[in-house]
């Protein structure tokens, strides 16, 4: 069932020893989300704490540093920013199935597990947790301004991508003036590489290839590469938007080999590309300008799978492209 | 002679013919600020026009497109995003020395060359010149929102950088709802590399070499390296972001060869060190966390004269550093 921002503000106030459950891998946006929501709760009077099934990277840690992780045995289960269940991790998917009461979302792929205050025109889930927050009655604090700011900021690229809307940047506008310390925030999403990140990047940027007479660039990241940048990868994940930004490029696809030998794939578009409706076709999902799928086998078959979709895509919207106006060029 | 927005306002209320000139290598903020203030002149009855010495980068040409082109003999000349009459490329600094009336600027290195509307807390030129539209009684249609939010996205690194203020960002917002074009602007000014970019950031990004205890990160980029790359240097403002973005670095530096032989040096910096302050002392100037300058000599030689400045700036900080409270780490 579908809810409301007001309906959900009157759900919450019912409840209590909420738990909140991020997905896996988890981003700035789930994680910000999550601990935001976590301290309205606990601002309200309420018991509640955040879970992931994997490890937070540790640039994230100022999100949860002055947030009481509080112990109880959990009444109410909420998922943030987790469109199905799936994407909770095996680990925690097997835990928590049938078990979640609440879901918060900002994914038009979203499943429906439970009830659902999904808001598709949201740019972040931060965004839909912002006017949660404030309909509860709560007037975002610091803590609360930094989660909502990370995720609004981590979703858009720091603003930049097509799912910013006039309302993010009002809504980050309004957070900068609670007094979050925005420069160290964004220095560390956005202005910082480790060295061996860099390093990662930079073995990263030689494999790319283009196909599809130029329109799809393609750039694969190997064990090896993790092992002799030392890259870990919690800290890569913008890197899929590397492919996207050659000119003329309509697709970019990262290709990253996982620990257990299956490859992660991300794909992003630019108009009018659908990047979900690619990767729903290899049973993964996502947005239209950015979304993801995992497949098995070798890199050459994986590479050649996608893109198939890929150029089937393309072709799609050949015709269109050539009469598209651009008063941009 | 410093204005306020009213009193500048006023001032072009009485003037017509009037001829906007921008700084030399024209960036997002000088243009978008140029044709913003060009498009609401003329809104209001005026003639005006838009002059640069150097070519403007066809990316920005979206900025200009739909205004006209006057011709007229100029009455009064103001200079946008200009901080020193040198700043306006030799040639035109010969050409117009003495004979500009005023300056539109938001850098605290102006040298006050002429009656001057300098608001030093804005982002960006964009932000002053928005302001002086408005005071003007102008409503800002589509192009001056595009040439307000090119500049206020490009001065902040897309609302990135630490001059970034929930002014700018509500500003921004206010632009967007005028009806731009923003995901087009963005993916051409942000998201967009042309190939022979992309090849010369590969080679730039091999050159990174780190100094003063890993505190100062130094790329450089030859004449060699456009060649081979076949990249423009106009279309390499964004590189010198890059070496301020590896972990732990406080200062960036770019050395760029230029045609005449001489290197012109971007200075980024992290909290606290003046990037404006080091590049001073070079001869050049700028902001706060980004300024330049330009220097002769040996590529040997230049590289120890900067590093010596970055040096003292280092240790002058080296105590505030280890006793700076950090929440985020």
């Amino acid at each position: 069932m579908r809810l409301n921002i007001q309906q959900t503000a009157a759900l919450l106030g019912e409840k209590d020893n909420i738990l909140i459950l991020t997905h896996e891998r988890p981003d700035g946006d789930t994680l910000g989300s999550a601990f935001a929501l976590c301290r309205a709760l606990q601002l309200s009077g309420k018991k509640a704490r955040v879970m992931c099934q994997d490890k937070i990277p540790p640039s994230y840690s100022f999100l949860y540093s002055e947030i009481e992780m509080q112990d109880f045995e959990p009444e109410y289960i909420v998922a943030v920013d987790v469109a199905d269940l799936k994407l909770l991790g095996s680990e925690f998917k097997e835990k928590y199935e049938g078990k979640i009461n609440l879901c918060i979302d900002h994914h038009a792929s979203n499943t429906d597990y439970a009830e659902n205050l999904m808001l598709e025109d949201a740019a972040a889930a931060a965004e839909v947790v912002l006017q949660l927050v404030i309909a509860m009655g709560i007037t975002p604090d610091r803590v609360i301004a930094e989660g909502v700011y990370t995720g609004l900021s981590t979703d858009t690229g720091c603003f930049r991508y097509s799912n910013t809307t006039s309302r993010t940047l009002r809504m980050a506008a309004d957070m900068i003036d609670v007094g979050i310390s925005v420069n160290k925030i964004n220095q560390r999403m956005f202005e910082t590489k480790t060295k061996s990140y860099a390093a990662l990047e930079r073995m990263a940027l030689k494999t790319i290839k283009l196909y599809c007479d130029d329109r799809c660039a393609v750039m694969e990241i190997s064990r090896k590469m993790y092992a002799k940048s030392g890259a870990d990868e919690s800290e890569c994940h913008t890197l899929s938007s590397i492919p996207r930004q050659i000119e003329g490029v309509l697709v970019g696809v990262t290709i990253k080999e996982t620990k257990s030998g299956t490859y992660s794939i991300s794909v992003r578009t630019h108009e009018p590309i659908d990047a979900s409706a690619i990767c729903m076709k290899m049973g993964g999902g996502g947005h239209k300008r950015a979304a993801g799928c995992s497949l098995q086998g070798s890199l050459l078959s994986v590479r050649n799978t996608i893109l198939e979709h890929v150029k089937q895509a393309l072709d799609e919207v050949v015709n269109t492209l050539v009469e598209e106006p651009d008063y941009l060029s």
